[in-house]
């Protein structure tokens, strides 16, 4: 534990104090267990309407609510098309693999996108019953790489794989920071997908993600995939509570408002520091910049940050909600102290 | 929501006011997530050294404490010697057989406790290819029907496993009102186990339990099954001041010790009913009555409890750790009311 | 390698001549791989049309013509009734939790049989996201005990099946010895099931046997099941010949017929020794007796044979499709002489 | 069926005359089931001699060798590292995923091969939790395409997952080939591996592959592995004779030496032909060439092959163990006649 933020994770941030609040307004007296409570009930519907989603339940992270996601949709024999950069592919230990039995169709895609052309290169074998079926479509808002499909990609995607009998499932666990990057309803974005799943614990909840159904046909296994999957809460109206802090007065929306700006805050001060670039657009809370290593060394010894890619030299720094301008500006400061730039 | 305490589930209540302190006081500032942070570290190290473990892992749920647990003894063609009534078979939605991919060998047993001579009806069929191999011992302490396992019983117990090359699991959803029953140190249970859990939700947590590791050569999978299994929480220290909370003044055994007393108190207070018989032994904080449904019907419009056996007419009654003795008493004379005796 | 005849398994007799020479005849020339080849379009077709089915699959063994047939059926969160005493139960190695995911529901039957009233008692729980949910019924026709469902008794499950939401897999893998006991078309017993197996291997195939699809809505799914589950042959015209070459002539039935009836001279044989006494109605080519040990000892020295239920002293005899007369009579002299008696 | 023979897979010849001829010497009499006779005893005692293995298990296809073989090195947090061409990443239908719940590492590999620099792409994220651990290398010899690993390369392999905690399992569907090609004995190619498949159908069994375990400490798990994948075959003693057949007078080998033999005429005749080019190395009974699709589409109608890859104008030419130089003859007169060559 430092005095000073890191930049190493949103999820480095503890929780925010509306939602802790809530928890404990929410944890009065004795209700019923498993979600028959009514602080589930109200905060259930209103993801639901915010979403335009048919119903939503509510998992401890942000892999088991793309494991759920994805449970509704496939059978074991079906396969996900999803870039290689995918939490999915890469962060979930198997996961995917393991529980869903599903194998993994990867696409390279340089900046974390795919498209309908990308999706199509992975569409051989249908019908052959020596390859896993492609199904589902994985896509990550915002992505892996900090990018953020814009509304016209999002529905391009959404048409083709309507069009190709696939379903779209977005993993959504920085679902915040593309709406706050996109300034538009959350309905535009899930209105195309068939499942998705809305963040909260990277966005300032202890440990609460929500998985909204919009297909009307996928509905009724997920209670029992989601039990079966080790995702069903006893004290559920404490997972309810952590939304119900980040929908009150749209937290989860300043929040995402908010650490997006530091991202940018922190992209437009590195863009001037010599030995340092920006990689892809900055469109959510993560800049991703390629740093000489001799800047990278000194400053990890005091700033807490990733290095992505070590051949590229390329390090992921991360806003929080409760990232300031004046932490991003005293790292600002010790990467020109590091570049040894007198700015 | 009612201002009436419910007898439904110990699940009915909320977290204890320590537990939400606690996670108040470590959400300060930021600290790497996953569990590289020094509360997890020193959460960890406290239960460790209370039940002599080797490690100890954090998981979100009873469940899911079972599954990975069970998961660090078994390959999917062994199998798991269970009572017919365990948690694993009956209340997980198949979890076992779906995660693990195990079978589970049921044996009936009218007190919810396997017996060596029990265990030993479910060994046919070693070394013969056909059939599952039996490997883990799976017991609940306290069980199911609220009884709980002896000192004696337990040895016994281990010492068969370990006689017969089988590996012993406890289910300790509820191993603090085991421990606050027998009046023993954590250790006198744990050392007969080669996996435990240990709950937290039942017993004042929001959503934590702990995965408790004794056997030495059982400890290097576990890592990666948690996190494959969906369990591993990104701000980890939030689920470490869960525990941290309940080790607090050891509110966890304080918060035992009263829940068992207060439904030795609702025990007692039923023997004296007419149409009304208290089955099992009462030592935990679980009481199960065989009650007249003319009894049960009405009293089931105010107060909350479950019938656990609709045929003999069975209901459950769980004391919470913050069940009082005011809830206790007035549950009684709804009770006497209901069965119009005139105590 | 005995001279004599084993009544330990139909598994220990070879291959009927049909088959071997159908699969010669089959071996001609080059041809598609993987089914789409003359031999198995045509066998095929010949079987859907015995059974009444949709569409027939080729699988190689009896353990994966139960977990094929039961893919089409269920989801991992759904559960399968079964008879305690079921292959898919005891003697496939967990394969059903494995690879199914699935949770089996058993029940007690003391002639192998279920009866609505006995799957009845595992419906609890529908709708409760804690339990597997019930979705297949699985019976074997003729059951591991050697007995048969009649018509009448199958027509109540299948219409119990429809009425509860539940779908019929009929373990099949000698379905040949029932529709020879019962005297009926293979369509009468098909015509209740969902999914049945139309064991091949027993009856004097090499390895072979076929899922049979009935229900429209199942069709879909199988050729990929088939594949992930191991079971596409590539040189699949020679399973195709196996069954051509015990359609030829009816030579499936004639074996069966045969079987049976020299399982009903063993047991007429049988009933007329002192200290045996035949157990359940000889239905089918098996035989169970209660014999005295002092029988069983020396007898197993000179043939083969199984103790069944070493604490009732309960053995199985089976009767294979090449089983002679002289067999069992010379079997039954050498009961007479282990016994003593003198007839 | 055409009186042509098929250059589209090895799999569309039948099988050899010797291993339908011990099938049916095999098939007399009565024997105990499963692998308890003299046939099994002998020549997996034969196999095990050729190839330096502990044990050998015979299995059905392939695919389930390579899931069996697999499947006794893994857990489902554990990876294979594979080429992408590997049969068990795109001709499986995502078996492994299923099966084993393990992920599949894929490295592009022009050739088919494997080398310890590409393996050493995917040993990122070791002891990292998120990540799906590296445990596995599956490579493929002789590969999908037709290229042969030489000693060397094998040895080179060999030691570096010795050095790196990894174990070789080598998919050896075509290994006869492979050891037909380099002139060696068995055990110089099995000595480097951990487990290996030594494939039978496509070199002329009915359908039967082993599965060869060379280390001791993976032994154990094998019997109940097979038997839960579906891979236990009541009536063994036919597919062991069916070994037994390939093993007489090296039929195995002879066979590779022959299909071998036939891909090189195939190959020095295709390049003397105007717009034809062969591909990769011809180390095996596979040549791939690209061909002007002007020839491939009129070739196509009288004979079988398939096209590997549409968008380079690939085909795939495989011999079979009954290819004649008279059928690899009038292949290229007609390759000739198509091209326009009048050569």
């Amino acid at each position: 534990m430092t005095s000073r933020k890191s930049f190493g994770s949103d999820n480095h941030a503890g929780a925010h104090e509306a939602v802790l609040r809530m928890m404990a307004q929410a944890n009065e007296g004795h209700v019923h267990a498993y979600g028959d409570d009514p602080w589930t009930e109200r905060v259930t519907s209103e993801l639901c309407t915010l979403a335009g989603a048919r119903a939503a339940y509510f998992v401890f992270n942000g892999t088991a609510a793309n494991i759920l996601g994805l449970s509704l949709i496939l059978h074991p024999y079906e396969a996900v098309i999803c870039a290689e950069t995918a939490h999915l592919n890469v962060d979930e230990c198997g996961a995917a693999e393991r529980l869903l039995g599903s194998k993994l169709l990867t696409v390279p895609a340089p900046d974390g996108k795919l498209t309908p052309d990308l999706v199509a290169t992975r569409l051989g074998g249908r019908h052959d019953e020596h390859r896993a079926q492609p199904r589902a479509v994985c896509i990550t808002q915002v992505t892996e790489l900090g990018t953020c499909y814009s509304l016209a990609e999002l529905r391009a995607l959404g048409e083709f794989c309507r069009a190709h009998d696939l379903r779209l499932y977005i993993d959504g666990a920085r679902l915040a920071n593309a709406v706050a990057h996109l300034d538009c309803p959350v309905t535009d974005i899930a209105a195309e997908a068939d499942v998705l799943s809305f963040g909260g614990t990277k966005n300032g909840a202890v440990a609460a993600e929500a998985v909204l159904v919009m297909a009307g046909d996928l509905l009724e296994a997920a209670p029992f995939q989601r039990k079966q999957l080790l995702q069903l809460a006893s004290k559920m109206r404490l997972l309810a509570a952590q939304f119900a802090g980040l929908l009150e007065n749209q937290i989860w929306l300043q929040n995402a408002v908010h650490s997006n700006s530091m991202a940018q805050r922190l992209a437009e001060g590195l863009r001037d520091v010599p030995g340092v670039s920006v990689c892809h657009a900055v469109q959510s809370n993560a800049v991703f910049a390629d740093l000489d290593p001799r800047i990278t060394g000194p400053l990890q010894r005091d700033w807490g940050f990733y290095v992505w890619d070590g051949q590229r030299n390329t390090v992921r720094l991360m806003a929080a909600f409760d990232t300031t301008a004046e932490d991003v500006d005293s790292f600002l400061a010790a990467v020109r102290e590091a570049s040894g730039s007198r700015v």
